[in-house]
């Protein structure tokens, strides 16, 4: 890592199904000087995450696309080494939307300081951070979970994904996960606590399904879409809540999956299936956050992450956790 | 109509795709007599309902199935003409779950007297009942629709949805329905007061939606789903609400409608799709109805009844009625 220059991964070109590294450019430019009123941030760490690769097409969506020959967006953490802004110091540690880049100016709105009290830098785009709040919303809020009621949760080792099961255990929610691999399975049963675990690559969903949830399924919070909900969907109970936080095996197809339309299940179950995006509880994320600090403290909440090191493989890791090889929530440890 | 003979419309085979004739058998048999506790009711009106397709499978639902030669399931009024409950009297008006029958015996437990001066008789089988009250809860409460939203209503003549969209104009709303007709689009807009309406069978439906809602769809009432609602999807604001009351256009296929997943949209637009039954508003029904019938004393509410006489057309009736045949309320005139 040369942190003389400031290398930036660009969006070179619109993939058509799953991405390719040649659809990013690695490029090194001058490290910028902050305006009046910025602040120039040094990254370290780079958080990666199933929904850029939505950004990454020219397509209506909740955010505007990342255009080509920008720099790609995402979230991330460091610490700011120069300020023309009376809001940060030197050295402060921050968190905010600063892309795939070892060097951010911000003008501050869109940039949070850091208490590494409540945990380590990285855990700030983690569990700590948007994906934790995602968690903790979508499963608390759109959810409402009630002790005793059965919870799935899809790609259940993912950044997400075991955040929801923690506290789906810690409501009193019997919980089963659904993973990509044995050793993913094996972890979220003995490392976190959930019930049980399915891996969906070679087990038959449906009749694990039959086999962990007798009594039905009363909370979906689902990640990836496709097969494993529809296998969902065939045994939700009466009043059944889904959060539909994100689609993954939908986000990289070159041709639309056709399925059979199941939208009667919900009326014939009286069942409610949200969207949601974090954004929408903006004004309760220190709510969310104290709370997780307070269980990761109490030990009641763990979390694993999957570190690579170096801004210039974010393009290949990226593409990896699109194909569930991550284990955990996928970090770029950017520079030290 | 011979009145001195119970006729009755059984199930006489499950349908493959649409039912046909053959798949109900009408039997004449003797009038029953009450036994201690309950009521024999000489039925007036039969109710026709899209959900009753649904009961002719063998299949998990809300419900328990039609059971071969049993009589089919459904809402109907008339008048009690033999007592042995001490709850109702020669001459009482009730509805109740009381089927394609001309004569039923009750014990009460399903059937509720009529107080006729909210509206003719059929009315309790139609607007002032299980159709009525749908459109009432599952508007109000699963849509939550505040003044100056767009809102889309599907199966727009229909029973339930032409109250959905007046009770939408009374709120406030812009309405768009869609039906399979010019007359009922001209019928929705000119005599219901619709902003708009649209033909689905003639219309490209996304079109005439951007053109109808310019500014997207807020609430979509969903009693149709198949390709209608995926154009409604494509539109949907953020936080848009969907109640998916029906499917009609699903109850009848023979292989399952494949089309390209689309639960995403519902994360892009912070969006919720519930599924509801009326039943869950049992202890609200006098809300409804009291709502309601002043609604329609006001000259707020209107509907249209398509009524066929005679309870030996009842299959060829129902069956049409799935065609999307019948303009209004379906009901069957079983005697006077």
């Amino acid at each position: 890592m040369n942190n003389e220059v400031n290398l930036r991964v660009l969006l070179k070109s619109r993939p058509v199904g799953f991405p390719t590294e040649d659809d990013f450019q690695i490029v090194e430019s001058s490290i910028p000087e902050p305006e009046e009123g910025e602040i120039l941030v040094k990254v370290e760490w780079l958080s990666l995450d199933p929904y850029m690769r939505g950004r990454m097409n020219d397509a209506k969506s909740y955010a505007s696309p990342v255009e080509i020959g920008e720099v790609m967006v995402g979230g991330a953490a460091g610490t700011v080494v120069n300020s023309r802004s009376p809001a940060f110091s030197v050295g402060d540690t921050v968190e905010g939307r600063l892309g795939w880049q070892s060097y951010a100016l911000s003008d501050g709105s869109e940039v949070r300081k850091i208490d590494e009290t409540l945990g380590p830098l990285q855990t700030s785009i983690g569990i700590l951070g948007m994906p934790g709040l995602t968690a903790y919303f979508g499963f608390l809020d759109v959810c409402e979970p009630n002790p005793g009621e059965t919870v799935v949760v899809s790609a259940a080792s993912g950044a997400v994904g075991q955040i929801v099961g923690q506290i789906a255990k810690i409501m009193g929610c019997k919980v089963i996960g659904t993973a990509g691999s044995d050793s993913k399975v094996q972890y979220i049963v003995d490392e976190l606590g959930f019930d049980s675990g399915i891996n969906y690559k070679t087990q038959n969903v449906g009749e694990a399904l039959d086999e962990e949830c007798p009594e039905g399924i009363d909370v979906y919070f689902d990640n990836v879409g496709g097969l494993v909900t529809d296998a969902v969907m065939d045994r939700l109970n009466i009043r059944a809540r889904i959060a539909v936080c994100g689609q993954i095996s939908q986000y990289n197809l070159k041709e639309p999956d056709l399925a059979p339309r199941n939208f009667g299940i919900l009326t014939r179950s009286q069942a409610k299936m949200e969207g949601f995006l974090v954004f929408a509880y903006e004004n309760r994320y220190d709510e969310g956050l104290n709370m997780m600090a307070k269980w990761i403290k109490e030990g009641k909440l763990r979390y694993r992450e999957d570190v690579v090191e170096g801004l210039e493989n974010a393009p290949r890791t990226f593409i990896g956790m699109l194909n569930g090889e991550n284990f955990g929530k996928t970090l770029i440890k950017v520079s030290n």
